[in-house]
């Protein structure tokens, strides 16, 4: 069996060099690991994974937590990281830490501190002091998403993204906005609490009052709680702004349904800029979550490489996508 | 620090057992794991997931490789596969396959060949010879899901369930019914392949012309097609058989758009049960795939254990049920 030697020599780079390439952990270039893997691959060298880590001091893997991946935002990130990691060579362990399970205890009290992770991307988990704690005892790279009680936290502005969507509105002439999601069974995740948050302010600066419904974070939810506040003429806001597309696409259902126009009598913004979002014409702030997976791996990728050099986070910005789900009050 | 003995003496068991407990690869009792992972955590023992690895040559990780996790069954089964690993102790690597991407490419032949699981889960990836030929050169124990090309696969039975949507249209009066789904971009999966071949015997037998519409695997897909074919009334079918649930809702929204009553002037069955499906009133066959990621594990563990024992795989069953997109047709 041919070893590292050998595909060094073929690749005409250093042993060091080969062996970096080969781990996987992405601090050679693009060129170079192409030809190292090449020459590996036609002398047919594997290397043992368990070797290279306990040599290295690293696994070759980035763990990646997330309350579960069935929401969009969160199927989105995921691919966005895997796809870096898979273009650097590293392997993603996924850990789906669903809040209020078994499973989420689990993760933060036994699989975490087995570090078989190189660094961790957190995403959307707004951790809880204990769950902090356990994150920053690994002593390794961590990056967030979306997560809350993270520095350098890569997020779009959320205060600032419900302003917007609620100053589009008002700009229209609305004066009876509603603000749709969170609060559901009395929890607030922080991305939900800081655009409700942006969304009060700005009805409190024009003057009008805020009003909110609970509402889970998907798209059934959406449906449900807004044929609920939809069925009442009497209340029937003439605007509404949900905390994400998921809500506000349900919520142009349940509108329909109910035989109510939009956006003749129902004007609906978002957040997201959700794959349905064109199908249903829906106004939103539109973000990119699957840049900022890989925006994510790029930032942690260079905390591996030094860990004490500062990496300034560029913030994601959101782009207002006017579509037809929104206009000015009938009458 | 304390190690191994210290925590095998506590918890009252051997130490080959303390180990094969901490390891996570599942042999214990859950009462015996439990015990061990205490007495673990109670004298702050945390194993080296490298030296464990080395040491027992296992990984303590399950691979598992899916085209992507965006979709409604993928994510379902992936979280199923997670929550089970989890119980189990065990770690999750993720390979997400997009046919026809670098990245499949990449996972193919070099990931895969890194032996970083124990074994490995394959949902939906439809392999080519030469992608199944890695996999087997692997010699790890495999089980699939919903993937073509493997013996034992874990799935409903495809020809069957697009049998009974067909025969529940035919059994309500409806004679023009239409396949919506597959062939997208020339290409079917053998899912898609499998659910067009029920409806199309089905359809022979009741002396009925089978018709197909190609269309993507998502619901905007879904909704394009169905808003390109429900447009002209002269060849419009009364009933749709869609291959999945969510190209069946996207059809519903977009008939709804076109002011076509569901099911008054069409009826629609889909696949799945998908989390929308009683929201849009959708009859569908379906099925668990949580569940069905659950078995996967189930299974793997068990062929971990005695690699040449026969593990008997229970096929998943479909269930009708019945709700108010299906009706006889008008007139």
């Amino acid at each position: 069996m041919k070893g590292i030697a050998d595909v060094a020599r073929l690749a005409g780079v250093s042993k060091s060099t080969a062996s970096r390439a080969l781990t996987g952990t992405g601090y050679v270039s693009d060129e170079t690991r192409l030809r190292v893997a090449t020459a590996a691959r036609s002398v047919g060298y594997v290397p043992s994974a368990s070797a290279v880590s306990l040599a290295s001091g690293r696994t070759s893997t980035v763990g990646v937590i997330m309350p579960g991946v069935t929401g969009w935002f969160f199927a989105e990130v995921l691919e966005g990281i895997q796809e870096s990691l898979l273009e650097a060579g590293l392997d993603l362990a996924l850990y789906d830490a669903r809040v209020g399970t078994r499973g989420r205890d689990r993760i933060f009290d036994d699989f975490l501190a087995r570090q078989r992770f190189d660094g961790l991307i957190a995403v959307g988990i707004d951790p809880e002091d204990r769950e902090l704690e356990r994150i920053y005892a690994l002593n390794r790279p961590v990056v967030s998403i979306a997560s809350g009680g993270f520095p350098d936290d890569i997020a779009i502005d959320d205060v600032d993204v419900a302003r917007r969507a609620t100053e589009h509105l008002i700009g229209l002439g609305h004066h009876h906005i509603l603000f749709l999601g969170g609060g559901d069974g009395g929890r607030w995740s922080h991305v939900e609490r800081h655009r409700f948050e942006g969304y009060q302010a700005t009805m409190d600066a024009a003057g009008a009052r805020a009003e909110h419904a609970q509402c889970g974070e998907s798209l059934p939810a959406g449906y449900a709680a807004a044929a609920d506040l939809l069925s009442d003429l009497r209340t029937r806001p003439t605007g509404i702004v949900a905390v994400s597309d998921e809500v506000a696409i349900g919520a142009i259902i349940a509108a329909r349904r109910l035989g109510i126009g939009v956006p003749h009598d129902l004007s609906v913004i978002g957040v997201d800029d959700h794959e349905y979002a064109e199908m249903f014409s829906l106004t939103t702030l539109a973000q990119d979550p699957r840049a900022q997976g890989a925006l994510a791996v790029e930032v942690l990728l260079e905390r591996l490489a030094d860990p004490d050099a500062p990496v300034p986070v560029v913030a994601p910005q959101a782009r207002l996508i006017v579509r037809n789900s929104t206009a000015a009050p009938a009458g």
